[in-house]
């Protein structure tokens, strides 16, 4: 199969399904939908509101309201029909629910890609719908929900994807393309799982300082402890992506420090679930990496204390 | 020199100094004035309202009010007289103050009582007055600063005092009587050295980590990671106590983290500074401890990198 026909069979008009429409759920399905695609969101907690009066999304890329009439919701994923581009962002923390709202909308040809944060969500999902289906994204946006049926996108919308077990990536650039066109700048790559280690490389420290410590990110950096920790628990992660074989650079901690500096005041979504009580995406941040480092005898002394700190602040 | 004759010396109508009258200085001084003793208070932020209108406090024990015309009120310790017992108050964040603010105020003839928390007041006095003139107490009392003036006391209230260098116990028992005469319960220590890390088994873990993760002491127990993170804290500091000679028993953990249980929601002294962005306790009740079990090379990683944490979110 050269890269043509492969690009070919996939649908002009695809169907696409939403799981877990929180903020960035419905952010990213908005534009699909503005783009005029066919999309279907399952959600939960805006189901009445949305099914009476659409999403209206506040996007520092332009304000767009998608009416109630144009909008397809769900409650049950039974109800919707098969898809051939399934995007999962469920908030890592239901992900026990992934296997009643995820295998309904998968066909033969569906493709699944997961936009959710941390590791270890390929792999679930590989195990509910095969391996070769799986597709995983890192999205790089701020993006929080408003009031109901309101999401406010205040700053970037990167997404960066690439396939889960699949070595072609044609697939890939298809979902790609059907981003780029509909307004979301997206880029394919060519190793996810360095890409995933790579966006932990920021994450650990600043989500898991973040909301142990409920301190914005600049605040962490503010005073020489805060940083030398930060960049503390910077090493540790990229020794342990190093012990995996991932080519992660130590270079990255000078960058991402600098990089957060110019960001100001910034909440993440972590710390933001602490301070509404909400559970923490602990697995998929904290505790999978520290199993992958455990796992290659990497010592990650920071990260073994700030999960062991998280899970006394979880769910308080 | 007999027992009696050392009592005797003492003078019947001793002239006090406050030295740092926020919460718990205004309360124990305000309660040797109310028993009629001529009592001198040092004070910053309050200096202008308590001269004006006097101290209000509202105590678990019985309300009182000190009128103006009662309370003799100071900002600077050399307009001060000479006192016979003088009683340190300050918060261990102002130490540095202490070299202006003691030696104005002691004579030939004057005790110097510390009230203040943790570790190294008593060194920090000694090098000032001489340690044959101090003593250190522990006060177990819940008191806060409420409206300019006012003080609300709402709970506990004992003193534990004892001599810093003398051998004698007996001008620790006319302290602790003028103590128990005012109506505040008073306990002389054989030990005061047992006595503070005896306190610090406690104050270590729940100021530390309530003020580090901002949770009252019963969300730190809440769930096993809370308790057990909180019982290792509370090891290591029996285990740095008894390798100074200090009998402390590990069943203490059982005792405290039951006492706790009880006690309900209760936000300790260094989490409301950190909520309030004032300067942490530090020194005195995470980094002295975490020294002196270094400098007997007591295994102690838990405070370590508690005292880290703390220095994080110091002052932010």
């Amino acid at each position: 199969m050269t890269q043509r026909n492969e690009i070919e069979t996939m649908p002009r008009e695809p169907v696409i399904a939403i799981i877990g429409a929180g903020a960035i759920g419905a952010y990213y399905g908005g534009r699909l939908a503005l783009h005029g695609h066919d999309v279907h969101f399952l959600l939960r907690s805006d189901y009445e509101h949305v099914r009476a009066h659409g999403w209206m999304i506040c996007s520092c890329d332009g304000d767009f309201v998608l009416p109630a009439e144009r909008v397809r919701v769900y409650r049950d994923a039974r109800d919707m029909p098969t898809a051939d581009l399934v995007i999962v962002t469920l908030k890592t923390t239901g992900n026990d629910r992934l296997a009643e709202m995820v295998p309904p909308v998968v066909g033969e040809r569906s493709a699944v890609l997961t936009l959710q944060n941390g590791l270890g969500n390929e792999q679930r999902l590989a195990e509910l719908v095969g391996a070769d289906r799986v597709l995983g994204g890192l999205a790089f946006i701020c993006a929080n929900r408003g009031r109901p049926g309101e999401v406010v996108h205040t700053a970037h919308g990167l997404i960066r994807l690439g396939e889960y077990a699949r070595p072609s990536r044609e697939r890939a650039e298809w979902v790609a393309g059907l981003f780029n066109a509909s307004g979301v700048r997206c880029q394919v790559l060519d190793n996810l799982q360095q890409g995933r280690w790579e966006k932990l490389v920021w994450n650990v420290p600043f989500n898991g300082l973040g909301a142990v410590l409920d301190l914005t990110t600049d605040r962490l950096i503010a005073n020489p402890e805060g940083e030398s920790l930060v960049r503390e628990v910077m090493a540790e992660v990229i020794s342990a992506a190093r012990s995996l074989g991932l080519p992660l650079r130590y270079e990255m901690i000078d960058e991402q420090i600098a990089k957060t500096r110019e960001m100001g005041p910034y909440r993440t979504s972590m710390q933001i679930d602490r301070q509404h009580g909400r559970p923490l995406e602990i697995e998929a941040i904290l505790a999978a990496p520290v199993q992958a480092a455990e796992a290659m005898n990497v010592p990650v002394p920071q990260m073994q204390g700030l999960l062991r700190l998280a899970r006394v602040v979880d769910g308080q």
